[in-house]
């Protein structure tokens, strides 16, 4: 590590690190996986009593590069939460080991479609079975036994990651002592799953998805990925977060008039910029089976739709944090899972932090959020005994 | 007419009628339509003063049909916006005239992308120049001159339909008496333009799209147009409309775990019904086209983006109705019209009426709704001097 290139709050030089698990992991679906591998990084030090580790649970398009580098200048992009995390930031790695791993079914080094099937020696595609948020808990605990973590000090995650954090509390209420649930919902309401299935379709009905099996035409459906992800992005941004970034404002100050469709307002670029970005880092299979993964998810379903009684077994403390102009899930989503927690006897705390930047703020450093995480994570950090 | 076939307070049995014209028509995008047709149809009598027309503007998929039956057996669905206009309903044509045509650029009959462009002999596809709402007002102008209309008695739209009512206030001032702006905006924000751009993306980026000249090709973007009229219904609908009707409802129960995607919930197989229906009746590039017709859209633009200043010049009566969980245009786009048109002087009703509907409330037969178009339109035929 050159610590000299990177910025003295930033975890630095980072590398991947890879988990094989041999034993079969039996999933939701009713398959088990024989064998899989889990790709994972983490940060700081595990203290001596294993008490100072946090798990981060990525969202739909996340993955386990969370903080620092990957090349020594620091000239790459840093990992997708790296304004959160380092020495001195709300999740601070002077007191917190903290690891994330890319969930299974994903496309950045776990198992998951685009790896190797061993029963065919072809990539499973749409032979890789649908996982939950429940199997992600699952793998993610048998990680933690690798790691000599009995129990995490917090698990902690945005959008689909808080769904995870909230999982890890009801699957295993032993092993967090918190739950920081960010931007989530408890589960998704019927536009969520059509915003969804409008995806999905965009990439089932893309000739080049071949059912699935694009893998061995040599193509992807870019054109239906694209449209997914330009069509996430609505749900991620708020109205009025469009209107400052972009208001109606024209590339050329003037409608072409033309039948070629350029893109002629600023969002219009924004949107196709981020749609084709996408294509070139993301596997479309696995953007399918994270859909599902999100539609299925419905922690209430197994107590008769009480989503407090679901909360009853915990143990862990929550911290719940939702954002004005979310529109995905909003802060209505929120306060329904924290009336559950209170009605369930947990101690809850909840922030609704005014942002215009709708979802996506879970990801960004509006300093009232940073400073909830950093107030909350402090504390945690005082009761783990580890405070530098 | 057979009446007996049809409920006593339908218009009955209607047919579309068609009007050439041969004077050119300057359009906003600089080039002219030489020759052109518009399909129409009218219900009830228009009176010897030609005092009480009313003219209907349709939205984006709407059409000239707008009320009655196209088989003496009633068999068929009636026009959309049939709950609406018939003897005694709230407009009732024993006392109004109701005029309504397909406009230009459309797919049912008036000149549009699919009309054969002269100068070819082949379909005008993407040839066909951009319209605008302007080029509109204007076509309709003309036929209200062909059918000796001076001065409506009113201008009547919903969405799209709305925008249309505005300008036709803003162009020709002594040419309408009210204007009826039901559930639109003074223009799109970057969020509506963004979902357009998201269709339009769809439409454009399907292989059986071939720049717009799929006619030749004897195939049309089925999977493009459906993703686009999907995407619009999600729009359409309010997240609680969503709930109400579909909830998490599954098909069959349970989750089927399965990578083929066969739609599990309720709102999936509705999404994909509207979607495949619509590409039977709808033509991609019409679709396009009123796409970037709404993204243009801005009375304001020509007036320093002050949109009391455009509504300075009306002379016309305003009614303007929106919904409470409209979210495509919410009414706080209404109360941003409302607000410009009471600092320009104008005579103003504005209501918000409560609904779980979302946008589609406007073709919905809500009794609170129909109750205030009613009210405002028995005014109307009582000033018209033609109640009965």
């Amino acid at each position: 590590m050159m610590p000299s290139t990177f910025p003295p709050d930033s975890v630095g030089l980072v590398s991947p690190q890879v988990a094989h698990f041999a034993e079969p992991l039996a999933l939701d679906c009713g398959r088990s996986l024989a064998d899989y591998q889990l790709v994972y990084e983490t940060y700081g030090t595990l203290n001596s009593a294993s008490s100072n580790a946090v798990l981060i649970c990525h969202a739909l398009s996340g993955d386990h590069h969370v903080a620092g580098y990957y090349q020594e200048s620091g000239s790459d992009k840093p990992g997708w939460w790296d304004n959160c995390i380092g020495p001195g930031k709300p999740l601070d790695t002077r007191h917190f080991f903290v690891v994330c791993c890319n969930n299974l079914g994903g496309c950045k080094g776990s198992t998951g479609p685009t790896s190797i099937n061993p029963d065919t020696r072809k990539p499973y595609g749409p032979d890789f079975p649908i996982v939950t948020v429940k199997d992600w808990v699952h793998s993610q605990a048998r990680l933690a036994d690798r790691l000599g973590i009995r129990q995490w000090a917090a698990v902690i995650g945005g959008s689909l990651g808080g769904m995870q954090a909230m999982q890890w509390a009801i699957t295993f209420p032993e092993r967090l002592r918190h739950a920081l649930v960010i931007a989530a919902a408890p589960r998704l309401s019927a536009q969520n799953i059509a915003f969804n299935e409008v995806a999905r379709q965009a990439i089932l009905t893309d000739p080049d998805f071949h059912h699935g099996h694009y893998y061995e035409f040599g193509v992807v459906p870019r054109r239906g990925l694209m449209i997914a992800r330009m069509l996430g992005h609505i749900t991620y941004l708020s109205d009025e977060g469009m209107r400052t970034k972009f208001g109606r404002e024209m590339r050329e100050g003037t409608p072409n008039f033309h039948f070629n469709f350029d893109s002629e307002f600023q969002v219009e670029s924004y949107l196709r910029h981020q749609g084709r970005a996408f294509v070139d880092r993301f596997d479309a299979n696995t953007y399918l089976l994270i859909t599902k993964t999100l539609d299925y998810f419905d922690p209430a379903a197994d107590f008769a739709e009480d989503l407090s009684a679901a909360f009853a077994q915990t143990q862990a403390r929550f911290l719940v944090v939702s954002f004005t102009t979310d529109w995905r899930f909003a802060p209505a989503r929120s306060r329904e899972i924290v009336r559950a927690l209170v009605r369930a006897g947990r101690e809850t705390s909840y922030a609704e932090v005014p942002s215009e930047h709708g979802h996506d703020t879970f990801l960004m450093p509006i300093p009232l959020y940073h400073d909830i995480l950093r107030g909350y994570l402090a504390r945690i950090a005082q009761e783990t005994g580890d405070a530098a």
